[in-house]
């Protein structure tokens, strides 16, 4: 059954086996607050690596004390490399990041001897948002993490995007490669790079997973500006994911839709060994657990 | 008084002194009815240039035949080239695409000798969104010419907008310079540019006019979010206009407010001595109406 949207996300929490999380400093309201969330619903146990909650935070997770464990650490940095170190020993299924810098974070995660990122692997943000008056969820990358991405990375990009999709259980991904307009043309790399994705998908050398581009974004997601502008694509104008062509167009349609279309968003970083929730300053509860709870969705999926 | 919103932007169009359009290859639908919506609005008078419109369209613009001039030009250059000439002839105020390609129409804006950019000016776009449930028209450049704007060109960028804000009625225009953090950076060459652009502002050098950045979509318009973020900004989160990094951003943003926030929009080209109403196939009566409506309100802005 498909996740089509955060009640099914949610629901589908309750459904998963065991999941362990390792949070990092793991202090701040809306982080612990989500935690919470997360514990109640669904079949997790959480290790507070690092700074320790305290006061009413601390209540707040006392009915879940069973699946709870403390590994207290002063130093940040310290607290980063256990926390991925768990996960290396196979004692945590993912990571979320509290009150640290991400940088730090990050340091801990990429380390190339003892960090989370397999060599030739590209770390990409994926993000999945739920907009009022739209029919399903929308998966796109990149609005965090490669400002402008090469071909290649566009490619893991792509194959990270079409396995969360896979996660979410979309049997057949459509993904839609974003551009300013619809034509292909050499002054604009990206569209290149669009136009082999689509036809490496025409080919079949996606399985199941339908890729075209260049779209706009509003062709991508819309059947009738798609047939007023008389543009063939076999999306149909039904994308249930977004590639976008750099972070600056990425994260202006993120804010956008949270802002203007006031969508609810998760996200995530993915192409390490596990799910990695970051989440940013000003992200609230409600943001927070719904990237928890995609991120628990996603460990499964064969990285 | 400022024009807050499309009802007074129709408003201010009935307000205006007379307006003289030429239309080139203005024989499709939504083109001529927009253009009927006007007549019966505005003192506005109308050169149809090339091909004509027929049938139930002309029909439209019967009650209007006083205010209403044909030229009539079987080729479409030769059509575009004479609306050109009456603009620099001084027998019309600015000029829209019909039913012909843009690449032609622009051929004969951007004509060296003949056309209407002046020497070292630059073609951008500008667009005006009103956004359901945000307070004020949102300003924003550029969603449709320049790819990747060069300092001198994001500047002019910046004039436009400023000129555009200012015919509106805003006094001290707000205007926002995004990026997808807050933070400036050798790495994101935009942002430098930004700084500069920003002190310059807060010497004065702008006028009353207020430039901030790099800011982010949201905390440009979200003064909640600039609160949480702990980011201080002399716009306050309030930007009445936004400036784009670029070409994909602003162009996502657009299509992305249009489609889930479903914002009504209008646009125009600047730089050159005139606006020229420049709609994209698929755009509604309304929309070519309402852009129809903001070229003719920025008509006596000194470019």
């Amino acid at each position: 059954m498909p996740i089509r949207n955060f009640t099914d996300l949610e629901a589908s929490l309750s459904r998963l086996p065991r999941r362990r999380l390792a949070v990092i400093n793991g202090t701040d309201d809306s982080t612990v607050s989500a935690i919470a969330r997360a514990l109640s619903v669904g079949n997790l146990e959480v290790a507070f690596v690092g700074a320790q909650p305290d006061g009413a935070l601390a209540t707040l997770l006392t009915p879940y004390a069973d699946r709870i464990a403390s590994i207290p650490l002063a130093d940040e940095d310290e607290a980063a490399r256990r926390a991925v170190e768990l996960v290396r020993q196979g004692e945590a299924d993912f990571l979320m990041k509290g009150l640290i810098h991400t940088d730090n974070l990050l340091r801990a995660v990429l380390d190339k001897e003892h960090g989370l990122l397999p060599q030739g692997r590209v770390l990409t943000h994926v993000a999945v948002a739920e907009v009022p008056g739209f029919p399903r969820l929308l998966f796109y990358t990149d609005a965090a993490v490669i400002p402008v991405p090469s071909r290649g990375q566009r490619e893991e990009q792509v194959r990270y995007l079409d396995r969360v999709c896979r996660a979410f259980g979309i049997d057949r991904p459509r993904i839609a490669l974003v551009h300013f307009t619809e034509k292909a043309s050499e002054k604009f790399p990206c569209t290149m790079d669009y136009r082999l994705l689509a036809e490496a998908s025409a080919r079949g050398e996606w399985g199941g997973t339908v890729i075209d581009g260049p779209l706009d974004v509003r062709t991508a997601v819309d059947p009738v500006a798609l047939a007023t502008k008389g543009i063939p694509s076999p999306l149909q104008g039904g994308a249930d994911a977004l590639v976008f062509p750099d972070l600056e167009a990425a994260n202006a349609f993120y804010k956008t839709l949270s802002f203007f279309a006031r969508a609810r968003q998760a996200g995530m970083l993915q192409g390490t060994v596990c799910p990695v929730v970051v989440s940013s300053r000003g992200d609230d509860t409600e943001t927070k657990f719904l990237s928890l709870a995609a991120a628990a969705c996603t460990i499964d999926v064969k990285q």
